[in-house]
């Protein structure tokens, strides 16, 4: 596992995922991924989107629908190797959809890569804890 | 993406792991492994397993329940970076359990670190597509 200066700044990469998911506003989704054919992203039950195209649409979508949205992220772990990262880590879900509270667990990998300086996610896979 | 014979290498390494999947046989599962403590594991709806005594564990439990287990893999594409790759891939899976057959999608990241010239699982990450 990394630590020290760079594998804060990975942290510091997933935390602004995770605050611009609850913010629910996709501008600043959209600026912490890279927005190429390389994105991937796998929501929890859903077949896997490629490309940012794909990928921001979905976030679109996603946040079009949600009301409240606050993630408590646990046991996150980063591994670097030269420019680029993974990220695994526990997403504690409160969801609030037509005024109806949820609780989830959502068990996730996060992929970054390191362009011009900054770190940009690239692949973002969370799956359902059953 | 990447290609040529780096990349060929990797997808070896990943198809290596699905016929070892298939033989259920625990021996062939260890050796595609990065077996330390680096060793990361999220079956579909599971939550994750962290180290190859968490990992192996569950693979030894997994073969001692399944009857039959063939896998297509569609859709895999590999990433590398370095001594370090990733393989987005869909696993097809035909599973006889109870003699019971069943079909189902699952929807996988696996990462994987080259040591001494062998890329080794380090990281398996399935998901359940609904």
């Amino acid at each position: 596992m990394a630590s020290g200066s760079e594998g804060d700044a990975v942290l510091d990469a997933n935390d602004r995922f995770y605050r611009a998911f609850e913010s629910l506003d996709m501008d600043r989704m959209a600026a912490v991924w890279q927005q190429d054919a390389s994105a991937r992203c796998v929501h929890p039950g859903w077949p896997m989107l490629a490309g940012w195209e794909q990928v921001g649409a979905s976030w679109e979508r996603i946040f079009d629908n949600a009301a409240m949205m606050q993630f408590s992220i646990t046991d996150a772990e980063v591994s670097i190797e030269g420019a680029f990262a993974w990220v695994t880590c526990t997403e504690n879900l409160t969801t609030v959809v037509d005024a109806r509270v949820n609780e989830a667990r959502v068990q996730t990998t996060n992929l970054f890569h390191k362009i011009d300086g900054l770190w940009l996610l690239v692949h973002h896979h969370g799956s359902p804890v059953m």
